[in-house]
């Protein structure tokens, strides 16, 4: 096989402990498969802001901008929560979205059986939940100007959130598309009623829409679908929607699933290229003691390889490994119900790779 | 006593079902407490724009700003939905609050007992939930510059979100001190990370806070917020935010109770002037039909009572009321378990006249 090149930034917290066991699990790929990976390891967040004085150095972009994937940790923690702008962890996750074009975001939020009971929604409720909220990731209030003024009343803040018809179309025809490969249900998300960007959203989505005759669209305020989310959680298949109103949603739709700590995500621009990383955070409070869940982060491989490299025989394989070695009863302390036998974070990826 | 005056808007949908048995609460308090009311009517939303060609007409404003305080049923419906932004019921209803100056919504969510399984939340989960959100309703992207232009991508779409020093302010006092006359913990919700406007929040938040020693205060990422609504409902007493987080974490936290049917809100402005509502919409597919629950508007007319004029012992008589009507095991459809056995709006209306 070709070889691939990955990015792997381990970043802060659990982040390299997470990482380190994913890593063990793309070499056993390799002896299994044959598949051949070169790994580039990169600084990023505030490991970066500490060793490099910059949270996104040069270095890690072109280490990134050489790969194929990039594999990426968690980033943060408070340490840094005081710095200036310039010097927080989440700078450089706004800033590699954007020098990566990472345009489009897809947040499975799937429930895992042997975690049906850790969700706080009733399990008859939660029943077939298996949805995708593809988010905006390069575009809206989060990119749009941002200043101070003086006014009447006082100093002022502004943001500015804008979208164009080619941001917005590119995402919505990609979220169509993934519809198209899952159960055929769209809900494009806005806030039609008020915002002017929701109503260009709409336009673009209703102008597409002929395209894809095989999905049904439904259009979902936004207010509404946090609601709905709640009520009919199984109902969705794919959500689309803005960067800012699916920063919300994602979070909200991963925590009713219970499986926060298990899920995968993917960041993607045009062409193959992504990034992956794990839903949960840098969790500070664990991190260096063996007790984090490499699972997330062993998934999001399993992605990367099934989305950027097109192998879903090891994509495959992983997730079935994973499924076994849950099934076998083995938990991280996060999900074990009884902490006394939690195995720790290398046990964990252990057994993965001997599942494979 | 001195006479009150009512500016009563009934609206759209199962609106004026509703609001005419409020209106018999509200007799029913003459009688028993000696209050005097003049209620005065007005065309308000979707009928509104039907007879007079605009959502919020001139006379409708007037009545509203003569009157003490305006009791609202509900306004829209797919009747109005694809109209021309001027002819829409939310443009009214964005109007009203502007011209009221009803700068912030109050959101309680509590759960009712015996609608305790009507959420999707566990049932150990939802217990002590009694939250109250406090949504800034007259800044932000709501009220913005909004506008098209050209771009080298196509159509662009633009919102502004601006907030100031002086309406931060008002918002965040506002909340502090209804935390105080609660159990004393406020939330304060923003994007801090990403926004000028949430960072402009942020710092008049903690500003203002040693002013209220007494209150334990967390900031809290909007999409963490989302997340932890979820997962620890029953923490949260008092939650802050601006306009759109406002929207949309206020109507996931009214869902989560399972008690949406039968929740009241209030918009106020400087003074005591007020706005109240349920915090249903107008449910166009069962108006007319006698099938709506009048409890939320009712409830409304309490938190009129408490709020605006100050009449704790009417506003107590209607909350008890309502607890006794519903503990005898009366139920409107909506929250009936056995349907068959459901009770009509004006049933509902009269059995709560009767027990106050
Ligand atoms: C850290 C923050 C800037 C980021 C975001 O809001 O995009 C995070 O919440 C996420 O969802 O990846
Ligand atoms: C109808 C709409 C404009 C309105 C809002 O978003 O404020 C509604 O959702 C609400 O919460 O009262």
């Amino acid at each position: 096989a070709d070889v691939k090149k990955i990015a792997v930034i381990a970043g802060d917290g659990i982040g390299p402990e997470v990482v380190a066991e994913a890593e063990k699990v793309l070499k056993r790929t390799e002896e299994v498969f044959g598949y051949r990976f070169e790994t580039g390891h990169a600084l990023f967040g505030g490991i970066a802001i500490d060793e490099k004085g910059t949270p996104l150095p040069e270095e890690t972009l072109t280490v990134c901008k050489n790969a194929d994937a990039v594999l990426l940790g968690a980033v943060g923690g408070p340490k840094w929560d005081n710095n200036s702008k310039e010097l927080r962890p989440e700078t450089g996750l706004l800033g590699i979205r954007k020098a990566l074009g990472l345009f489009s975001n897809l947040r499975p939020a799937v429930v895992f059986d042997c975690l049906k009971d850790a969700s706080t929604l009733k399990p008859e409720v939660l029943e077939g939940t298996d949805l995708m909220v593809v988010r905006e990731l390069t575009g809206g209030i989060y990119f749009g100007e941002k200043f101070r003024r003086e006014s009447a009343q006082g100093e002022e803040a502004v943001d500015t959130c804008a979208y164009n018809v080619a941001e917005v179309e590119r995402i919505v025809r990609q979220a169509f598309e993934i519809a198209q490969g899952r159960r055929k249900k769209l809900a494009s998300v806005d806030k039609a009623n008020v915002l002017e960007t929701s109503r260009l959203w709409r336009e673009v989505v209703n102008r597409v829409a002929p395209d894809y005759p095989d999905v049904e669209l439904e259009h979902v305020l936004v207010d509404n679908c946090a609601m709905q989310l709640l009520r009919r959680p199984a109902s969705f298949d794919v959500i689309v929607t803005e960067n800012m109103f699916g920063d919300i949603l994602s979070d909200e739709a991963a925590m009713l699933t219970g499986s926060i700590g298990m899920l995968a995500s993917a960041s993607l621009g045009e062409g193959s290229f992504g990034l992956y990383e794990p839903v949960h955070g840098s969790a500070p409070d664990i991190a260096g003691q063996g007790l984090a869940n490499p699972i997330a982060t062993i998934l999001s491989l399993a992605l990367m390889f099934r989305t950027t490299f097109g192998y879903a025989e090891g994509a495959d394989a992983i997730e079935e490994a994973v499924a076994n070695v849950l099934n076998a009863g083995h938990r991280t302390s996060d999900i074990a119900v009884d902490k006394s036998k939690a195995i720790s974070t290398t046990e964990m990826g252990d057994l993965i790779v001997a599942a494979i």
